[in-house]
């Protein structure tokens, strides 16, 4: 893991983030011409190391081909976040960041460190969409291709319920919460089992739990508890609770233009743009992401069926893994 | 409203249940020969009072021509629940009850206080659906016809899921729990809060929320907190939190062939019966109502498009009523 230090960095919201830090990976080569590079910011919880299944040689996100950035984002460790930051911003008083701030700082990696002018692409997964759409809208110029799965532009009213009842709430209602100044961060457990249910009830597609086909046999659990305890409960209790607090708060804040016309801000996307949605996502129902595609000026639009649904970002199946890989086979081609 | 005393009523998880209580309502006139009444048992959360919606005079439950028992259930006050025993079955205390529990004490009621030997028809929604199921496979020779809405013999395993996470442990968890014997009801007011947000974001199909089509806006709320304030939040805090868990317990635990053979026991359903669905409800998806009615020998399986789904219970719209006045009016035509 590197990392990137704009020094001082002002927010959106209006407050100065004292020695910012944000994270980042690459893979493969920069060329001399500074023209093979691909931007992959990140989901909810996730790491950049949680994308490097999208990456391999023979494979569209080729490392012996591309220079692939995965950038971190603010909030989430060990980018500028409430558990990485000193006081006054640290834990419950880290200040309140944006999908905004997240490219803004990711602009300056590109630019400062790297020199790069152009991205061949910009893709993301869920918050990572968001960020991709908030770079195709914020810099049309540098952005030549995007490609957003299960992610949108902005979350819908559904959306901003579910990350504030499934997310936000089981950790900030825990009785240890103590707005953010807990003791550790095991100390608010109970939140984190709630938010597993909640996560485990509300993000798969409802064929992921029918009787004679259920998606959690198929990835190996013996039982519904089992998925939840190893799967949802070891993802929420890796991460900081205020960590996840943050992110959840960006991603109901997300829209790139800024309070403004979201058709006329996605109007002004110049990027050869792939949107892919899965069946039975709720958190971005296909019929959203086509509507989304449908105010790109060069969008296709794709619904890809697969059991897991806003899941499938984990490549669980070879099924997903190939139909995903040929989707970025094709968007990279043109 | 008024109440049957079976006395002692021993449960079927083997503990006596002292002084025994069950409310109910009747409206309309038995017949001398006591061959007009329907019984119509009750959802999660509701009274005797809320299913009056769907009586009236030329309707097709017509009190100038049935006579209809609007039975309570044991874990919802003022019928035996953690709220109205007495020690040693107070408040955390109360034991398990179940649907079949529900349905002996309702038998007694009919048979012994009215002398029915016959009803006319059984109809539910919801968890009043599974003590439907469980009237037509426990007593076929007295369920002439049954009407399910909203619901099913048993819970899927996400329904149970959805039973634990969004009514259940919103309420155990809250910090003022105290196993059961919380100082008052409103004491657990924040896990109330907490349980609100978690039904508004599962109930309602996709639609409700929609963009341009909202449902909580034909409804005359402002605004989706509106909708969850004086909607959801208002029906939770008007019950009891023990109650409330005892019956989703009860729910969880539905299953009219008692652990064994659930094809079998649909089966030995002599009822005519109608099976109805609404387009979007996850409680009870409609592919699973249908699956449940294919295995009753004499049912009709219709889908009802609503954009309330679940709620339709409710009779929210004039267009969801008529649907569902015209399919109970075919039913108690044949």
């Amino acid at each position: 893991m590197d990392f990137f230090e704009p020094g001082d960095f002002a927010l959106s919201s209006g407050i100065t983030l004292v020695n910012a830090r944000l994270a980042y990976k690459t893979h493969g080569t920069l060329s001399a011409a500074k023209d093979n590079a691909i931007l992959f910011p990140n989901f909810l919880g996730g790491t950049p190391e949680a994308l490097e299944v999208w990456i391999g040689e023979g494979r569209p996100l080729d490392p012996s081909k591309y220079f692939i950035i995965l950038p971190g984002q603010f909030g989430s460790a060990p980018s500028s976040s409430p558990s990485t930051t000193a006081a006054p911003f640290d834990r419950g008083a880290f200040p309140a960041v944006h999908i905004a701030d997240d490219v803004r700082v990711q602009h300056r990696l590109v630019t400062e460190k790297f020199g790069i002018q152009e991205l061949q692409l910009v893709l993301g997964w869920s918050v990572g969409a968001m960020q991709t759409y908030e770079w195709a809208v914020r810099f049309p110029g540098m952005v030549k291709r995007m490609a957003s799965f299960a992610g949108g532009p902005r979350p819908s009213a559904w959306t901003k319920l579910w990350l504030h009842t499934a997310i936000e709430e089981p950790l900030t209602s825990d009785p240890h919460w103590n707005n953010g100044f807990y003791t550790d961060a095991q100390a608010v457990l109970t939140g984190m089992y709630r938010q597993a249910h909640a996560t485990a009830l509300t993000v798969q597609p409802p064929g992921f739990y029918r009787e004679g086909a259920e998606g959690w046999r198929s990835l190996g659990f013996a039982s519904i508890d089992d998925f939840i305890s190893r799967f949802w409960a070891t993802f929420w209790r890796s991460q900081d609770p205020n960590d996840v607090v943050a992110q959840a708060r960006k991603a109901r804040s997300a829209d790139p233009s800024a309070g403004g016309d979201l058709t006329a801000a996605l109007s002004r996307i110049t990027a050869k743009a792939l949107v892919v949605a899965f069946t039975g996502d709720p958190i971005f129902p296909p019929a959203e992401c086509k509507a989304d595609a449908d105010r790109i000026p060069h969008a296709q639009f794709r619904e890809i069926e697969s059991v897991f649904g806003h899941l499938a970002t984990f490549a669980l199946s070879e099924q997903d893994k190939q139909a995903i890989d040929q989707a970025l086979r094709e968007v990279l081609a043109n």
